[in-house]
C-alpha cells in the first residue's frame, strides 16, 4: 500500500523524465541556433515534476548569459498535469503512443505555426523512455483482488481516466470490469464517455454514480461543520443534484446505479429518501460499506450492477464529431451542465478560430471546470439553473486528441499549506513507516 | 543493458523526488511566512533534474505575485550532482542516512546562520522516499557475473565512488572486490582514499592505475587526432604523467599495479616502454584485453593484482582530520598535484574563514578540479610543475560530511550538444532499441 | 515649439527623477534589513521612464545575489502615468504637495497595511526636485498669445487635467480662462468636474463640447477611410453621440456651447445637422477654423462662448462625497455613461472592501475605461444602450486623493511601432530640426 | 549652488532619455522580428538612471508574454557612467557628437557582429535630445568668478574630465584655464593627457598635483581615525606616493606644481618635508587654502603656476596610437604605475583579440582600477612595488574612442546607505533648503 502511493512502478517518474526531455530538446534547439523559428514567448511546453511546489508554477529559465540558454518565461506543472500522461492513458498501443507523442504542439514559431515533438526529432527517446510506463501495472488490494492501476491524467485539463490498454487488459482478463472516473459526473462520466470511449470505441454496459448522503446535504446548504446532522429538508433540496446526474447518464443511453457511500451518521429516514428519488427516476439504488466492510460490503451494490448489466442500452455520445467547437461546448453546457448558455472572452474566441484554422476542430473537448458545482461557479449548489458558463481559454492537446476549454482558472501546480503532510511522515530505522495515509 | 542506462531500479528519480521534495518545503517555508527568517538570496539548495539542461542552470523562481511564492534566484543540477548522493553512497546505514540528511545546508537565514533539513522538518519524508533506493543494485555483467551497483556521485563537487553498503555488502559476498574511482589518481583515488576510506576505516589492499598509450601520448603533446600513430617520443614525454600518478599512490603506501587498456594501435615497442616504467618504478604491469576479449581479457591483470594482494602496505591518509582546511588543501595540492603552493581568491578566503567558524574546519575536503591536467589548468599536460593552484570557492556539504573546494569553474548542470544523442535513439513497436550506446 | 515638445522647462525630468527616489528609496529599505516588513510580492509603487518602451511594463529588479538587492516583479510606467502628476496636478500649494507626497501608498506589509513614502522618510527629498516643476510654465502661441503649461497626468488612470496652480494663475491674470479636459466629456469633462473641481471648490463658468462631422458619422458606423465622403445618414445616426454629451454637461448644471472642428470634407449640409441639433437641445454652436486660420479662426467659438459665460447655472457634482464607491461607481455609470448596471469581478469586490476599511470610502472615483465609447467596449458606438460595465481593478491613489477605477485594461506605458518617429526625426549640425511633428 | 547639485540646465536628464532611448530603439526592434538577428544575450547597451539604486543593477526586462517584448537580462547604470557622456565630453563639435552617438555598440548579433546605433537609425533624435546638452553652462563661483561646468563621465569606466568644447571655449575666453581630473595622477591625469589630450591635439602648460599632508600620511600606513595626529614618519613613508606622482607628470614632459591643501591640523615641520620633497624633485610647491580662505588663499598657487606656464616642455604621450592593446596596458602599468608586469584573465585574452580582430587596437586604452592604490590592490599603500596588475575584462567605447580595461570589479551603479542623505534633505514651504550639502 504504501509503495503505491510512493514510487510505485516508476511509471510517473518515467513520464517526469520523457516530459522534461522534450522541453530540454526544445530549450537546447533554441540555444543552438533556433532553426525551427520558435517564438521563445509563445512556448507552451513546461517542465513537470511529481510535487506540489508553488514556487515553480511561473519561472524564468536560460538566464546566465551565451553559455546558458535564452532567456524566456516558463513554468512547471504537477506530472499528473502533462499531456504525455493523457497520451499513456489514451494510446491504443506502442505504435499509436509514438504517433501521438510525435503530434504534441510545444510551441508556435514567429509565424504562429505550432512546433511539434516530431519537429525536434526526439520521439524515438521519449518512447524509449516510457517503454515499462506503458505497460499496465497488475497489484491486488488489501483483500487479494485483482486490480490495474495505470495513469493518472489530471482530471481538469485532461480526461480523469485511467489507461485506455489498463481496461482492455481487464476487458480480456475479466468477467465484469470497473473503472473509475475523476469528480462528478458532470466532469468525469462525461470525458470517460465523450472521449475515452469515443476515441476507443469502449460502450460501458452500466454507470454506477457514487452519492453520499453528507454531499447531498451540502449542495442543500448545509456548512461543512453541520453535515453530522441531521436535515432532511437540506437533503430533499441537495438531492436535486443527484437527479441531474442520473438524467446525464440516461441521456448518454446507459442504465446507472446509485451507490450510497454509507456514514455512521445516515439516519434510515434520510437513506429511504435517496432511496425513493432513485425509485421515481427508475434507477437501481444500493448502499455501499466498502470502506467499513472490504467486499462483503459492496455485494449488495456489485448485485445492483449485476441485474442492469444486460439491460437494452442505446448508448450516445454528447455531441458530434463534426460539429463546431463552440457547438460541441454549447452541448455539454447546455445538455450536461443544464445552463442557458456559453460566453467567451475574447482570448477564447480567438483561440478557437486560431484552433479550427489549423484544423483541430473535428477534435473532442475536454471542458476544465469546478467540481464543486454543476455550473463553472463554485458557489451555485444542488441543480443550479439560468445561469450561462464563461469559457476563458481554449487550447490543444494534439497528441492527446482533444481540444482543453477552460471555464475558470485552473491550478496545474499544487502548492503545500503551511504545516505540509511532509512534516508528519516518518520511517523508522526498522522500515516503520508512519504518518503516510 | 539498456534498462541499467534507462532508469534502472529508480535510485536516480528516488533522489531527485527527494531533493526536490527538500526544495519545495524550503520555498514553502518561505512563502508561509518565513519563520526561520532564511536570506531569500543565501539559499544554497537548488533543485535537481536527471537531464542535461543546460536553461535550467539560473532560474527565477516564485513569480507570479503573492499567491504563487516569493522571487529568489536559483536553478536546477543534474541529480548526480545532489548532495544527497553523496550522503547515500557516504551513509553507513539507514539510521545514519537520516542524520546526514537532516545536516544538509539548505540556506542561511538574514544573521548569516546555517538552515538545516532538520530546521524544515521533513528528514523523516525524505528518509522514506529513499528507503529503497539506499539498498544497493546486484546485477549482472553480460557474462553472468554478479557486479553491484549503486550510487554514482559526480566526481568533482563530490568524491565520485559508489556507495560505501556497497562496497561492504561485497566484502561480504567476495573473496576480492574491485571497484572503480573516476577521473585520473589526482581526482577519483585521491577522493576514495581521502574521503571514503577516512570516513568508513576502510581500507584497500591494492591500487590499479589505468593507462592507455594513447592518453600518455597524447600528454606528451599529441593532438586527438594523430594519437593512433605511433610516437616514442611523446609516449617518453608524456609518461611522466603516469610516473606521478604511480608515485601517488606509493605515496598513500599502497601497492600499485598499472593496467594497460589495450589498443590495436598499440605498438610492441610502445606498450615495452610503459612496461619499463612500471619496472623502474617498482611497480607491477598487466596489459589489459576486457574491452575485446571480455573476462577472459583479465586474466593477466587479475594475476598481477592477486601477486600483490597480500604485500605489506602501510596506509596513511594524505592530511589528518585536525589540520585547517587551508593547510589540507595545501597538502592536496603539492603531495598529490605537485604544486608549489596555493592561491586563494578573496571570496574564498571568506569563506574558508565562515565554515571554520561554523565548525566544518575538522572534515576532510574534496576538490574540484579539472581532469585534463595534474594542475587546475586543462593545457597543462604531462607532468607539470612550477605551477600553484588557486581557489574559487569554498562551500560545505554538511550532511556528506565534507567541504568542496573549487578550482575552477564546475558545471554541475551539462548541456546538450547541436545534434543530441535522443535525436538517434529510437525503440520500434516491437520493443527494439537502437542508437543508446 | 520644439522645445515644449522636447524637454521644456525640465519638470517632466524632475518628476522622473522624485518618482525613481522614492522606489530607490523603497528597495534601499528592503536591502537594508526591511523594518517596515514589507512584502515585496505587494509592492505597488513602479518606477517611470518619460520614454515608449514595452520592454520594461514588466520587469524583475534585485537580482544578483545579496549585494544587489532583494528580488521582485515590478515595472515602468510612463512619466504622466506617475502618481506624482497626478499630486503635481492637484496640490494647491507646496505645503500641500508635502501632504500629498507623503501620503503616496508605496507597498503594503507582510499584514496587509499601507506603507507610504512618509514611512520611506523622503518626502523632503522629493520636495525638493519638486520645487521648480510645481510652478507652471508660462509660454506664448505662435500667435504671441500667452498661454501656461503645467502638468499633464494620464487621462484614464488620472484625471487628465493641467495643474491647479496653473488655472488658478491663470483666473488671476485673465479675464476667461479656457482650460482642456482630454478624451470625451465622459471622461475629461467628468473628471474635471467631478475630481478637480470638487477638491479645488473650482466652479467653471461654461463648457465648450468640441465635435467633428468626422467623428460623428464613424459613431454612426462609418469606416476610418470613408470618413471624406458626404453621408448624411450616418451622421444622423452618430449624432447621438453628441447628444449624450450635451445632456451630461447638462446634467452637471453648465451651459454648454458645442464647437464644431471644421475640415474641409465638412458639407454646408452635415453642418447644418449639427446646428439644428444643438438648437433642439438648447445650446450654442460655433464653427471653429482655428487650425486653419489660427486665432481669427476662432472668433465665432469665442463670441458664443462669451454669451453664454453670464448664464444661471446651477453647479452639480455626479456623486456626493459620502457615498460608497460602489454607489459613486453607479452614479457615474447610469448618470455619465449611460449604463444600466455595474459588474464587479471578485478581485475588485475584494480591492473595494479593503479601500473602503482602509477608509478611503469618502474619495472621489477616477474611473479609466476606453476612450471609444460612451460604455466600456470599444466596440458599442454612438450612444449605447442595454449595457452593463464591469470593474476589474480598484486602486487608491491616496497622494493624488482618488480611488481608481479600472474597466478593461490600461496600458501605462506604450510601445513603440514596428518604424517608430524617432528614425525620422533629424537635426542639422545647424540646428535644423525634422521630422519632430 | 543648490541648483547646480539638483537639476542644473538638465543635461544629465538629457543624457538620461537619450540613453534609454537608444535602449528602446534596441528592444523594439528585437521585439517587431529582429531584422538586425542580435543576440538577446550579448546586448551591451544597459539602460541609465541619475540615481543611486542597487535593485537595478541587475533586472530582467521584456516579460509578461507576446506583447511585452522579448525577456532578457539586462540593468542599469548611473547616468555619469553612459557612454553618451563620455561622448559629449569628447565630442569636437555638434556634427562630430553625431557620428560618434551612431558609432556606439549597442548588441553583438548572433553572428558576433556588432550592431551599433546607426543601425538602429535613430542617431537623428539622439542628437536632438542632445541639442542643448552638447552646449558648454557658464556659471559663477561664490565669488562671481566665471566657470564652466560640463558633462562628467565616470572616473573609472571613462576619462574623468569635463567636455572638450567647454575646455576649448574657456581657452578662447581666458588667458589661463584650469580644469580638473579625478582620482589621482595615475587615473585623472593618466586619462586627460593619454585620451583627452591625445584626441583633441590640447597640450597643457603645466600640471597642479594636489596632496594633502593627511592623505600623505595614511599612505604611510596611519589608520583614518589618527590622521589629525602629528606623525612625521609616516608622512616621510607615505610622500614615496607623492614623488611617483610627480615623477609621472614629469615623465609627460610637462612642469609640475604641488598644491598642498592646508589643514588647520597640519604642522609645520611637516609641510617643511612635503616641500622639500618637491624641491628635491625639482618642481614647485605652494600651499592652497581656498577651503577656508576662498580665492585669496590660492594667490600663491597661482603665482607658483603662473611662474612655470613658460617653461620649456616636450610633452609625451605614454605610449603610441600603433601599439597594441597589450602593449599599451603595459606602458601604463609600468610607466605609471610602476608595475612589474600585466597578466590576463582567459576572458579579457579573448576579448582583446576579438577588438583587434574588429579594428579597435589602435584606439587609446582607459583603465578602470581603484584609486586607493597606484597599484589594483586597494591595499597597496604609498609606492607599491614588485607588484603586478591583472586584467579582468576588456570593452569597447567605440564612440567614445577607447578601449575600457577593467582591473577589478567596478560598480557602474552604486547603491545607497542604511540611512541615505535624502532622509535629511528637506525644503520649508518657503523654500530654505537643509540637508544637502
Amino acid at each position: 500500500m504504501e509503495d503505491i502511493n510512493l514510487h510505485f512502478t516508476g511509471d510517473f517518474h518515467a513520464l517526469t523524465t520523457a516530459h522534461n526531455l522534450l522541453a530540454a530538446a526544445l530549450d537546447n534547439h533554441i540555444h543552438h541556433g533556433n532553426n525551427l523559428k520558435i517564438d521563445v514567448r509563445r512556448v507552451v511546453w513546461k517542465r513537470v515534476l511529481d510535487l506540489n511546489d508553488r514556487a515553480l508554477r511561473n519561472v524564468i529559465v536560460g538566464l546566465g548569459g551565451v553559455a546558458n540558454g535564452v532567456p524566456r518565461e516558463s513554468g512547471f506543472d504537477i506530472t499528473v498535469a502533462s499531456e504525455m500522461m493523457a497520451i499513456l492513458c489514451l494510446a491504443k498501443n506502442f505504435a499509436d503512443l509514438k504517433i501521438r507523442l510525435g503530434k504534441i504542439i510545444v510551441a508556435y514559431n514567429v509565424e504562429g505555426k505550432p512546433v511539434t515533438a516530431n519537429d525536434l526529432k526526439v520521439v524515438g527517446s521519449l518512447a524509449l523512455l516510457l517503454k515499462d510506463a506503458i505497460k499496465p501495472n497488475l497489484v491486488q488490494t488489501l483483500e487479494g483482488t485483482p486490480a490495474l492501476i495505470h495513469g493518472g491524467p489530471f482530471a481538469n485539463i485532461a480526461h480523469g481516466c485511467n489507461s485506455l490498454q489498463a481496461t482492455k487488459y481487464a476487458l480480456k482478463l475479466a468477467d465484469v470490469v470497473v473503472t473509475e472516473a475523476g469528480f462528478g459526473a458532470d466532469l468525469g462520466a462525461e470525458k470517460f464517455l465523450d472521449i475515452k470511449c469515443r476515441l476507443s470505441g469502449l460502450q460501458p454496459d452500466a454507470v454506477v454514480i457514487v452519492a453520499t448522503i453528507r454531499a447531498l446535504k451540502m449542495h442543500g446548504g448545509v456548512a461543512k461543520n453541520n453535515l453530522a446532522e441531521k436535515n432532511v429538508d437540506a437533503l430533499k433540496i441537495g438531492a436535486a443534484n443527484l437527479e441531474k446526474h442520473i438524467e446525464n447518464i440516461q441521456g448518454f443511453g446507459l442504465p446507472a446505479v446509485v451507490a450510497l457511500n454509507a456514514f455512521p451518521t445516515d439516519t434510515a429516514e434520510e437513506v429511504e429518501i435517496v432511496k425513493n428519488i432513485c425509485k421515481s427516476k427508475g434507477v437501481k439504488f444500493a448502499q455501499s460499506k466498502v470502506f467499513a466492510e472490504g467486499g462483503a460490503g459492496g455485494i449488495e451494490l456489485a448485485k445492483a450492477v449485476e441485474e442492469v448489466l444486460n439491460s437494452e442500452k442505446n448508448f450516445t455520445l454528447t455531441y458530434a464529431d463534426e460539429l463546431s467547437i463552440k457547438q460541441k461546448i454549447s452541448a455539454v453546457a447546455t445538455k450536461i451542465y443544464g445552463a442557458d448558455g456559453v460566453n467567451y472572452l475574447p482570448a477564447a474566441e480567438k483561440q478557437i478560430a486560431e484552433l479550427e484554422e489549423l484544423g483541430f476542430g473535428n477534435l473532442p473537448i475536454c471542458i476544465a471546470k469546478t467540481q464543486y458545482s454543476l455550473s463553472d461557479d463554485a458557489n451555485k449548489l444542488g441543480r443550479p439553473k439560468n445561469f450561462s458558463v464563461t469559457v476563458r481559454e481554449v487550447k490543444i492537446s494534439a497528441g492527446a486528441g482533444f481540444v482543453v476549454v477552460l471555464l475558470g482558472n485552473i491550478l496545474t501546480m499544487p502548492g503545500l499549506p503551511k504545516v505540509p503532510a511532509a512534516e508528519k511522515i516518518d520511517i523508522t530505522d526498522d522500515g516503520i513507516i508512519s504518518g503516510l495515509f
